[in-house]
């Protein structure tokens, strides 16, 4: 096969075969086809589009690129949660304990923060001692005996992913729904899971700003997950604002133990709840979402899905007495408040602009080699609808330094609305989508191990 | 200036900015803008194409990237031809030294042969010790000698392009109208021409198949020209039927020979002259086309033309008396005739079919690297509209070995088409097209030398 021709196809707007598409992705993964070629047929996928039978099959052909888990590997049903990435998104460390608790496995192979989305790696490594580097035997055994790991991506883990991702980044062609779907899906199909719940974030704080994005997004996912005989469930939620009243690393790990101790904020839990029903449904454990949430309250009220928590950072090498006495959690040593200009109802609050202090702050990347500081943050945040008093603060600033100090100050000056009188809050959970799975096994490779 | 944040604008369709454009393509000459990001941008630019402003600037800037002559480093006016490509075309071995015997001053750059069309400098090269690889100093002297040069791009011209184009070719993204525009008018505007004259072929053995892709060439090419101050004129002209009798090397010198001596194929005369009226209006020697052909018949039928030519093949190297003695140009070792299946009239010679059996007689090249046989290729081509009778010879194959003529032999089992009846034969000049010089001095950079 000649690179160009399939090339050519793509330029042309035409379907690509199935052996056309895994020529590519098996020739840039071992070398053969270089950079360039991957370059030019990257922006022809990204602007004239992959049908879902392409994106299946380049998804297969991305997760053959490394090795493979079997979910038959892991006790129970298996069943992880993507994010799509948002302010203050620290759910995965609160649903992955909690979903344990009530039967389902959870191997989930997670990501770090890029621009003004964090990532729960980073949150993770907030924990003295936390280790996310997890040799494949370490990621099985740590699954095995708490029923969820929370870890990254081992370098023979879908290494075509790695290398495509990396140039995506600097060829302009990351904005692309079939190649975010190929990237995304063959992560989760490597790792080990028979099913997947998406939380595909629609906002100013995400990556898909429009309702049209995000279900164009979610359907594609879920049409891939079908497809290889993943079961999948996409929820499309509210990004405008941040989620939680925390958003950085430490901050937001000590945001999650007031979760699992029965308090916290209410659209941290709504959301986590929602994900962890449908968790529940596709691993089989109850048969509608209702019943799935009458068996997480109790696990999350008992304190039982702190415990797991707490046995999942253990084994994985973190302090667990850091959970239970946040102050050992890393500190910032200066901080700043935000007074309310003046009394009223806080309308709205501005993910991104809050997104973009946090990055200021030092908590968030803007390039991948950037380094964080784990104390840096915003906490405190008020949420729409709360009432607020001239100068009480709106928010508080956690930084190393005074300059990160005044940068984020410069971002947070017209994140707040506050109005006269209260105005009404939108829903959270905006959309839920599944497909059905096909009537016959896929014809672009299931994931049976080779 | 971040390159992929440049690419994104062109994947989103949108204008680049001058300097945009002159930072991609000054980075990539000098080695900071690698070769996968210019790739995703020719992608781009290949789907979303380019306004004549910025196939302006990009041809400007292409043309900076290297050594540049200036038109009055030559005597007299200078106009030079080029030509997109057909089977049988060696035009411009006549017309440099025609127009010459008139005049104008042409110093041409010309390209090798690749695919089914085949090059200028491989058929000169046909003539023992024709140098085509002369030094700029060199080259000058020629022109300013005998007043035209035809000789190969020195490493100095136009690095950009060279470049380019070799990642063009592996990346799928050739048959760019902005990208051929540049390419072509980049080199010409470095040879130190002051006007140009296109041949835009059109038809089953040209790049542009169809009569609207060929005026959008010409018309993108005109424009460019234009808004360069390089006034160009281009015709648009038939490529459905080889040009004249022979297809190859050393036998398409010899035909040019039979139409310096006033014998010689029609058609080629007529493109020839066509032509070459439109340099001379380019020129300023005669005012109209009809005028400039009252010029041009003399110096033809004089032989003043046929001199200017063995002048000019002396300057660089070769034997004028191959030109004189054809049989001292190179002959192949085998020949075989192509019986006409019945008697009746040529109703069709299909030159896409003409062009790959010369390739596969070794008279042209699959890939870049490929070598020729100077002798190989197709001679005696009867022309639409000719009487034949049964068994007589359609045509002769050359080659150096019987494998390449029969394989040769079957393109050419239904390269013609003989009809009981005359059809009749189109014409050769389809349309003409030139535009107007700019108001005021164009924006993207005149050719003042820097």
């Amino acid at each position: 096969m000649i690179p160009q021709w399939i090339i050519e196809k793509k330029r042309d707007g035409l379907t690509l075969d199935d052996d056309e598409i895994r020529f590519m992705v098996d020739g840039f993964t071992r070398g053969s086809i270089p950079d360039y070629q991957m370059a030019a047929l990257a922006m022809a996928i990204c602007i004239r589009g992959m049908s879902p039978a392409e994106t299946s099959v380049l998804t297969d052909a991305m997760m053959r690129s490394g090795e493979r888990l079997d979910p038959s590997s892991f006790p129970g049903p298996t069943v992880d949660k993507h994010s799509t990435g948002g302010i203050g998104d620290k759910v995965m460390i609160i649903l992955a304990p909690l979903v344990a608790c009530c039967g389902v496995t959870v191997p989930s192979i997670a990501g770090r923060g890029l621009g003004i989305t964090g990532g729960t790696l980073d949150k993770l490594e907030s924990i003295p001692g936390y280790r996310t580097g997890l040799t494949t035997r370490e990621f099985i055994a740590v699954v095995s005996a708490c029923g969820c790991s929370i870890a990254g991506q081992t370098p023979s883990l879908v290494p075509a992913d790695r290398k495509l991702y990396a140039l995506r980044d600097v060829t302009g062609t990351v904005p692309s729904i079939p190649l975010i779907c190929a990237s995304i899906m063959s992560k989760k199909l490597a790792e080990g899971t028979a099913a997947l719940v998406l939380d595909v974030k629609c906002g100013r704080g995400a990556f898909m700003k429009t309702r049209d994005q995000a279900r164009a997004l979610a359907t594609a996912l879920c049409e891939v997950g079908h497809r290889m005989r993943c079961p999948t469930t996409a929820l499309i939620t509210a990004m405008d604002q941040p989620l939680g009243r925390a958003v950085g690393n430490a901050v937001e790990v000590a945001e999650c133990v007031e979760i699992l101790e029965g308090r916290g904020p209410a659209d941290l839990l709504e959301v986590t709840l929602a994900l962890g029903a449908q968790m529940l449904v596709l691993g089989g454990i109850e048969p509608t979402g209702e019943r799935a949430l009458e068996r997480l309250r109790p696990a999350l009220a008992s304190g039982q899905a702190f415990e797991k928590l707490k046995t999942m950072v253990r084994l994985q090498g973190g302090d667990p007495r850091a959970l239970d006495e946040p102050a050992r959690l890393p500190k910032a040593s200066l901080s700043a408040s935000l007074p309310a200009p003046r009394a009223g109802f806080i309308a709205d609050v501005d993910a991104e602009k809050v997104g973009r202090a946090c990055v200021a702050l030092g908590a968030g990347r803007v390039r991948t080699d950037d380094t964080i500081d784990p104390a840096a943050g915003i906490i405190g945040l008020l949420k729409p609808g709360e009432r607020v008093e001239t100068d009480q603060p709106l928010c508080t600033l956690l930084a190393g330094s005074s300059t990160r100090l005044q940068e984020a100050r410069r971002w947070m000056d017209n994140a707040f609305t506050v109005a006269e009188v209260p105005r009404p809050v939108g829903p959270l959970v905006l959309e839920t989508l599944s497909a059905a799975l096909p009537p016959s096994p896929a014809t672009p490779g299931t994931r049976n191990p080779p």
